[in-house]
């Protein structure tokens, strides 16, 4: 996957939550009309799960996402991301380190990052990683132990004192994304502004029309 | 460590609970003093904890026990087992499949697997996996979500019907070691018996004399 990486693969990318989805089943729904809508990553994150639902899940997930070229991310687990074979691994600064990460994925998968401040985003080794994340850009509910609040200003700094290709996280809807893609990031992540929606994939047309125009 | 390794690293199996302990530092004096009392094998087990921490806390294990040959086994995560080269990965029925873990950590580290009954112990692959837990033997309050005890004679029942060395758990303690090695099992595995006790080192040195001399 890694060689010959587009980071437009980026532009919209979906975290899944489970509770949000209503389980596993909800999430691969979900994950099918978000895609039709026009998602370009998915990230499976279900930090409650154990490893053998994750696995089976996984499965289905990549085999679901596989056919329209969308990339799958695995949180948190390598040997998860392994075992399914998924595109990538999504770790947080509290997670394995991005050199373990590395060493264990080897160099055809993709590598991300979370940052929480302009200080670990310039941080982030760009030999190791292939995006960042940051944020949360604007206020969230769906991740209580979140940091404050970055805004567009810290936001657009930080991606223009770095090269890695950066998402932007936090509190994005409709409204937000055009903003954001002002400000230089390669796309933007989003959780319940997709997850949980009565119509996901005209939610995730939206997102992408206002990222594709601008407005 | 899987080529010419001997079930006798089983006999007195520690499987550390950060909680009892009193945190990471907690977890490492104790594992010190229990190996000075005869304890054989060491399991990083912290179910709550971010993998960052598992990872630090797990290369000073590991450079703790290795002097002492003590295999160290990593709970759950085989790429954390891997980040820190433990010896071995031990794994639960809602865990990573022991197939994806063997194909994970290679043919040298060791696989264990929990069981909680007769079928799931005759069940386990012997090509894939070193060893089985089986248990609780006794009823136990240090696993809140633990099955049902099975006493000695379904424990003995189950040893006698497959070839897999079996590593008995749960609620056992001074007094039953004896009659467990009588069962037929390779070894104890404990956590309340030693970790957070005032002596942990005399604990660990009782369960051992207990085993060896039979009384």
């Amino acid at each position: 996957m890694r060689a010959g990486w587009s980071p437009r693969v980026l532009t919209l990318y979906l975290v899944l939550d489970p509770d949000l989805c209503g389980g596993a089943e909800g999430l691969l729904t979900t994950t099918a009309q978000a895609i039709q809508g026009g998602v370009t990553a998915v990230q499976l994150r279900a930090p409650h799960w154990k490893k053998r639902q994750l696995v089976e899940v996984g499965h289905r997930l990549k085999e679901l996402v596989s056919p329209h070229r969308v990339p799958l991310f695995v949180n948190d687990h390598a040997d998860v991301a392994l075992a399914i074979d998924a595109d990538g691994v999504h770790v947080g600064q509290d997670d394995l380190p991005v050199d373990v990460v590395r060493a264990l994925v080897g160099p055809q998968k993709l590598v991300g990052l979370s940052t929480t401040c302009e200080r670990e985003h310039a941080a982030v080794p760009i030999d190791l990683v292939d995006y960042a994340g940051l944020g949360p850009v604007f206020p969230t509910e769906t991740k209580p132990d979140a940091s404050a609040a970055l805004g567009l200003s810290v936001l657009a700094q930080a991606i223009q004192r770095s090269s890695i290709p950066c998402v932007a996280i936090g509190g994005i809807g409709r409204g937000r994304v055009a903003p954001i893609r002002a400000a230089g990031a390669a796309g933007v992540a989003v959780i319940s502004a997709i997850c949980g929606m009565e119509n996901v994939s005209y939610c995730a047309a939206q997102l992408r029309r206002e990222w594709e125009e601008g407005v």
